[in-house]
């Protein structure tokens, strides 16, 4: 395991690289809309997770890999991959920094190692299971002096969740007089939370590409998430992840309706 | 005015790097609250607003300044600096690189000096009327090309405005199938506006400190902005900022009913 956190480090160092060349040159991007006019994916995306998909493949050839771009490739070795080329391509497409690469592996599941590379912030956020987190290589934590109310928490949604939901979500965190950031990258968001600079982060719906990674960080940084069910990890789920103190009030101010689809 | 422009450019870049070193070691700042938990000041604010006031005051003797942190100190020339020293003093103090420096001139009201430094993200945007903006050095306009359901805008809010409120602008934007940010600086939110980043910006009541550069620089790249009612400029407002393509519908869906205090 210490192997792949080593190679994780590297290889998000070196897609954030390329991601960042992308980024610096985005006009020429070909662009593509998905499912609908906010939801982007450029040449960008997949070019960073083809890198990271060979480099794996090559490194661990028995390991699984589950892309946001390309899906699941299964493996034989218990361990997936489980990665976001471009965490906040919006962000990313419209030139705006708040955007990253983020590396996760899982046992049968659960969260083993996780990075996180914000290259316009000159950022690397790295944790395996049992050595704790670091940011830029010195230790992180989750805040131990900020609550709800004190604090910030990141929220996120998707065209998955009713406009209802999320409003609702919005309109609990500043009902009890707390303060909310969306910053267009729910991964890095999560990574902030194991920085203690968010005391949390809710979103209704999420894929675990864009969580794994953070959740192993919250982990080691001293937090608490809600475990991403399901071990094939294809089927997006609520996050949530607090300080141990913000947790479960931070449950129920996000707690909102999602309708299966 | 060229002056004026010249000197605004250099004072922001000087004030952004008193802020960053602040920034750098901001566990040991002091950090009081003002109306509440949400609402902090540090030392950094005092020391950076106490920076641009004396060099002002040395430069342009007759010119007024108005800043978040000291209030109105009126002059004769008839221009005003409008100043937010740190404008995302929650981001700032919580370890968030989304936040800048806004410097302001006004004229009667009238913005005709904008300034904005971003320093974690090395950016310097800067427009004079009639002079078009730029960003470190080349010009900026506002986006041509995308609309309130292909693009992003930015929200802000405060503890002015009531939570149902900001809950029914953000219900709003995403029953179009548009999508928002909210970074936690409005200043640095309007400057991606003018940088064609952001379609607009809203928020339901702003200080004229955190939008008068912001203003210069969107009327100075093609945008449309909401005009900042009254001389004195020491009362809140609804600010609203878009292309011009996009701005009266960004005025319907964000408009909401905000008490007087």
């Amino acid at each position: 395991m210490a192997d792949r956190f080593a190679f994780a480090k590297e290889l998000a160092e070196a897609a954030g690289l390329l991601a960042l060349d992308f980024f610096q040159r985005r006009d020429a991007l070909a662009v593509e809309t998905k499912r609908h006019a906010q939801d982007l994916v450029s040449e960008a995306d997949r070019s960073v997770e083809t890198l990271i998909r060979e480099r794996i493949a090559k490194a661990f050839p028995k390991d699984g890999i589950l892309g946001e771009e390309f899906g699941l490739e299964p493996g034989s070795s218990g361990l997936t991959w489980v990665i976001d080329p471009i965490d906040g391509t919006s962000p990313f497409l419209n030139g705006m920094p708040n955007w990253c690469v983020s590396i996760g592996v899982s046992l049968g599941g659960e969260p083993v190692i996780g990075v996180i590379a914000a290259p316009c912030h000159r950022e690397l956020y790295a944790a395996m299971r049992g050595g704790g987190a670091t940011l830029n290589g010195a230790p992180i934590r989750v805040t131990d002096t900020l609550d709800l109310r004190s604090g910030v928490v990141g929220l996120g949604s998707n065209d998955r969740v009713p406009p209802s939901a999320v409003a609702g979500m919005i309109g609990n965190i500043l009902e009890i007089g707390g303060g909310f950031i969306r910053n267009g990258s729910g991964a890095l968001m999560l990574a902030y939370v194991a920085a203690g600079r968010l005391v949390g982060y809710a979103e209704p719906s999420m894929n675990a590409w864009d969580c794994m990674a953070g959740h192993c960080l919250i982990l080691e940084a001293g937090g608490k998430v809600l475990p991403f069910p399901g071990d094939a990890l294809t089927t997006p789920a609520r996050i949530l992840a607090a300080t141990p103190g913000s947790f479960d009030e931070l449950d129920r101010l996000s707690a909102v309706s999602v309708p299966l689809r």
